[in-house]
């Protein structure tokens, strides 16, 4: 087992990487002052593989746990299944020393998150990511939140978590094409922060999709490093904490505009990462020959490089895009690389030179 | 003008209390680090009389409002509400530095704060509260939220505001019931906190019910004094700020069962304080000579002092005070008085012994 600290003072915890962790979740949640009473959220197809395990290493270790199923797939992460589960917790009397288990991907982990960051007002919660991208992203930093019919995450909190678990047994289960968009999230780890790691994951992306569960563990444990690092200097996200979003306001917006269904996010942000590379070459002097890199990773990992959208969608992609989170002042600010591993915000793109990249043109 | 700061660190933030500060409220907001655009979230029963003030002030000052109206009433201070309100601001692209106005009751105040809490995982707020009870409570200290089927408040979150704008003039439009039930919040703060404020309300009540402009100015600053020094010890409730529930266990259960509409919050807890005035006397050593004046207090106020509920309504009383957020293990606590101006909390309670005292008697 490997271990990950996110060190955000009295706020600090632990992120365990590793094999059959899923049954040392009560004896972990033990070591932790929660109260008795619990609930696990997670999603109809994860509960049928994963639940059983969860509550019963729960309750062999004393705790009383509560089972709320959601929806599986994004459309989830929305307010009215929100409001279900604080009716579900309420009816079960959870209580300030409660604790809440997000069991699942991302869409579990950002929506039970917020419902621990606001239910009385914020309760403990843990997670229990079980997928690749939730297992290097979401779980680890403390953002949780939902989508608005308006745009994705534009509801929610910073709650941290007091523990997180990442059994990469998990990862079995996992449709291929969901594995290959948590990998969207891995290759930018190398691009954003670590040029070592990334040329070590266009050797290994072979291993890692045929899921070797050493490398698998290795890569996991690294990006939860980076993201341990960055969130440890920025909660907030007031400046570092921004490089985490390369390629995300294309991403976003993407998903925003076909509705939360067509792409999984791994794939909207592999072709707003392509597209932010080939800005990047176009603004901050990232040269050729590593634009060119970036896009043939994420290619070799199966992921989508460009889209081809005619009007209207192209407008409602720029409207979406002004509607980011990370939008200030009016203006679209990009996260762009200088060399991989290496990167700078707040550059600011005309919305026309963004359309290109997404064709797969340069400036 | 009176000033009142809740002392909070790097959040503290001012309460101003005086006449015709709603012509202000632009120039206030101009003195603080604020976005542009702004959201004034009101009901439409104060729409009515102060919006067009608040947005002529706002825009004078260079911002541009937007006027997000919620219906009236506590039934309004529901998850859906909140919806409409994340909607109407993301259509309106509100973005991180912009900023939310609660202009209006506890209702508008806790919603508008909880949007303002979790819109873009929080931006910025400020409250302008136009009844009794706002200014003299729900505006200050940051706790925020809306109800629950299950029970009120039971979800939100603690978000400071930025500044706190208690215009005593706009009392003149409150209906006399409304002002009464807000004197029920400023004798709490005598009972738990100062005995010769609460000897001068014993006097001064008459001229309070008057309205007389200095009266009220002097009585809303002491209360905010007196909350704000609470608050500034103990932001996060975790032992000193229980105080201020005072009488409010059994209130929250007497709103919840009666679905929100029967009783006002200050006629909910005229009714908890009378009664856990008789049960400090029965547990915590309060003369009965005190227990009886806290009664008359009450009463002069033209507030409830008791409530004759029958089964199945006594039982629906005890198992929503055993879903207060106040429980902690199962067991009832509540906050009780030695003499006036001195209590203790964390006191443990028989229900049986809650029911007696709703009912008129002693242990």
């Amino acid at each position: 087992m490997r271990t990950v600290t996110v060190p955000l003072g009295e706020r600090s915890y632990s992120i365990s990487i590793g094999s059959k962790l899923l049954a040392q979740l009560g004896s972990e949640c033990q070591k932790l002052t929660l109260g008795r009473r619990c609930a696990v959220i997670t999603d109809t197809n994860v509960a049928r593989h994963y639940a059983r395990h969860a509550l019963r290493s729960l309750t062999a270790a004393g705790f009383e746990p509560l089972l709320v199923k959601i929806p599986a797939g994004e459309r989830a992460k929305r307010m009215q299944i929100v409001e279900r589960c604080y009716e579900q917790l309420a009816k079960h009397r959870l209580e300030r020393k409660s604790f809440i288990v997000a069991l699942g991907g991302g869409v579990v982990g950002d929506l039970a998150g917020f419902v621990a960051a606001s239910y009385l007002r914020g309760i403990d919660f843990v997670q229990v990511p079980t997928t690749l991208l939730a297992q290097v992203d979401s779980s680890v930093g403390g953002k949780v939140g939902v989508n608005l019919k308006a745009g994705k995450n534009l509801v929610g909190a910073f709650h941290q978590p007091r523990l997180v678990l990442c059994d990469v047994d998990t990862l079995a289960t996992l449709p291929q094409r969901e594995l290959r968009a948590g990998l969207a999230e891995v290759i930018k780890y190398g691009i954003i922060y670590d040029r070592a790691f990334f040329e070590r994951l266009e050797r290994d992306l072979p291993q890692l999709l045929k899921l070797e569960s050493e490398a698998v563990a290795d890569v996991v444990a690294r990006c939860c490093e980076i993201k341990a690092d960055v969130v440890g200097k920025d909660e907030r996200e007031s400046g570092l904490r921004a490089i985490l979003n390369f390629g995300h306001t294309v991403g976003h917006a993407l998903e925003a505009i076909s509705g939360y269904g067509k792409y999984l996010h791994g794939e909207a942000i592999s072709i707003g990462q392509v597209a932010a590379a080939r800005l990047s070459n176009a603004f901050t002097g990232l040269p050729a020959t590593e634009a060119m890199r970036i896009e043939e990773a994420f290619a070799r990992a199966g992921l989508p490089a460009s889209v081809r959208l005619k009007q209207p969608d192209l407008a409602r992609l720029a409207r979406a895009m002004q509607l980011d989170k990370k939008v200030s002042g009016g203006d679209v600010r990009f996260v762009l690389a200088r060399r991989i591993g290496e990167v700078v915000w707040g550059q600011k793109v005309p919305v026309e030179d963004v359309i290109k990249a997404l064709h797969g043109r340069g400036k």
